[in-house]
């Protein structure tokens, strides 16, 4: 499988690291809106120049789309589409019906298959809430993200006046995990599942009360959660808040029996040290179906709800048998 | 759908009580191998003998097959692949190979569909083994069972001279779990992972130290665990070990970056009240997907592996996307 990678942030660094680890999977190049000669990629790979990916129209056979979600993606991936079977990591939930129409919609014209939120949320977790609930129609499931970094929050923490750098961790309530491990399938509202934590460099002169009042307070971010402000160092924070960790936890609750007498619990949790490597490593396993399934004659559209876990390995049917199953 | 249900057993039984959870499975038959007129079903469903199950070739959709792993399902699947789309639980791990080889030449023959191996291991545990593998192949994964009943175990306890009754619990280590989920990869030999625990209800005069002796030493079944064998009253018995309880856990560690710095955790956790009934609403999802696959012009054998998750959901896929992905 030739893919390649367009884009090139911290995802798609991490699916360019995944690819090493891939015998079946070779990098034909990167493809960056940046002057390429300014862009020296992490294992030698060539970068190219974003406006000169149709001359490699013939050379990928899935192209591995590295943009977010709120203005990238919505653009790119159906423009990218007309040309290329293509993977994307789109995570903003309510907007997913519309993007899925208009991928499909460029995807089935042009005769190429594209794959749209691959990645752990939506994705893996959303793999694990349909299982659940197709085993356990009648239950419950309750996802909570954390303790990782919120690329979102923090960047809302940073806009604030005075404030130089901030990085912010969701964090999940452990009691309500045990509530809900428990079986007792309870109600929450934001404030009960999450709490937010939120470490600020400020200017030397900043007034921190009402950078922790606007913070605080800040609606659709964090007025709905309780959040702790500290404020440290620049060098604390390089020191201490550099990496990307995050992670989460899907839990599903059912009953089964005529009368429902039956407790069953369904639980799936993520613990990771690199939140771009290992969502990149998710693209590039979805990269490996979307070859599979595009050579099989599948066209248009998909999720990782599509795809056969078996399409997803470098493992043949029989090994996946013999070891896995 | 409509469904068959042949064998009626525990999780036959379970196959049918997840039915009515699902609107849009009906159950047309169950069909035994005693005088049909001995039995009465859960539901009201009608009960047939198993010889006559030709007559209902035309009326069912996807028979589920409930028989045991040592020596049913090894005859009864691709015999019933001849003229009938099916699942099994199949579980004898080191025999899928060939039962998979079987099945696959019947149905393949007779043009029809046929899913052996579902259940939640193998079934949702192979699922996960092959989903965490596929992101993180550099890394290993481990498999808990328990803490649950195993039948296996139980039988094999019983069949020693003075046991009136026993039931064996599989009992995961902790220590052992807490050494995977730190990311350790820790090699293992069988009795670090699990420890059993035996329940026995013993004839009066018998001698419990030959019992006890005779159930630690017991090769292949016990001789290479810690197990702690406890007598007790045939009242206790009932009270206290009458449910069918089991559940465990997959972990897979693996490390992205390249040069492996860094370290992720999937952990898949299933708690089961009823192994039965549990097992039974996987089967019941799976002949969903079966009946499905079938009419897209699946033919053979495969393994939940094979399946799409969305095909397993009553849900659409419009409905997916917005409620679950």
């Amino acid at each position: 499988m030739k893919i390649g990678i367009y884009g090139y942030g911290n995802l798609a660094k991490g699916v360019e690291a995944a690819a090493e680890y891939a015998d079946d999977c070779s990098v034909v190049g990167i493809f960056t809106r940046r002057d390429p000669d300014t862009v020296k990629s992490l294992t030698g790979v060539n970068v190219y120049s974003a406006n000169d990916i149709l001359n490699f129209k013939n050379e990928i056979d899935v192209l591995v789309i590295c943009g977010g979600s709120a203005t990238d993606l919505p653009e790119m991936t159906p423009t990218l589409a007309e040309n290329f079977s293509v993977v994307d990591s789109f995570d903003t939930h309510s907007n997913i019906p519309i993007h899925f129409a208009n991928v499909d919609k460029k995807a089935k014209l042009a005769g190429k298959l594209a794959l749209i939120c691959a990645g752990w949320d939506p994705g893996m977790f959303s793999l694990m809430r349909t299982y659940a609930s197709s085993i356990l129609p009648n239950g419950r499931d309750y996802t909570f993200w954390g303790k990782g970094v919120s690329q979102g929050h923090s960047d809302a923490a940073r806009r604030i006046e005075g404030v130089l750098d901030a990085r912010q961790y969701t964090v999940p309530v452990q009691s309500a995990i045990d509530k809900v491990k428990n079986g007792e399938e309870p109600e929450f509202t934001a404030r009960d599942k999450h709490t937010r934590e939120v470490f600020v460099v400020a200017q030397e002169d900043a007034d921190k009360a009402r950078i922790e009042k606007e913070i605080t307070e800040m609606p659709n971010y964090y007025s709905d959660y309780n959040t702790t402000v500290h404020f440290i160092s620049a060098e604390e924070m390089k020191e201490k808040h550099s990496a990307l960790p995050h992670g989460g936890t899907v839990i599903r609750s059912g009953k089964t029996g005529l009368n429902g007498e039956n407790k069953h619990t369904v639980e799936f949790n993520l613990k990771l040290d690199s939140n771009p490597e290992f969502t990149g490593s998710v693209l590039l396993a979805s990269a490996r179906a979307v070859d599979r399934m595009y050579k099989r004659g599948r066209r248009g559209c998909i999720t990782m709800l599509d795809i056969a876990p078996s399409d997803l390995s470098a493992l043949s049917g029989e090994e996946l048998r013999k070891c896995l199953l």
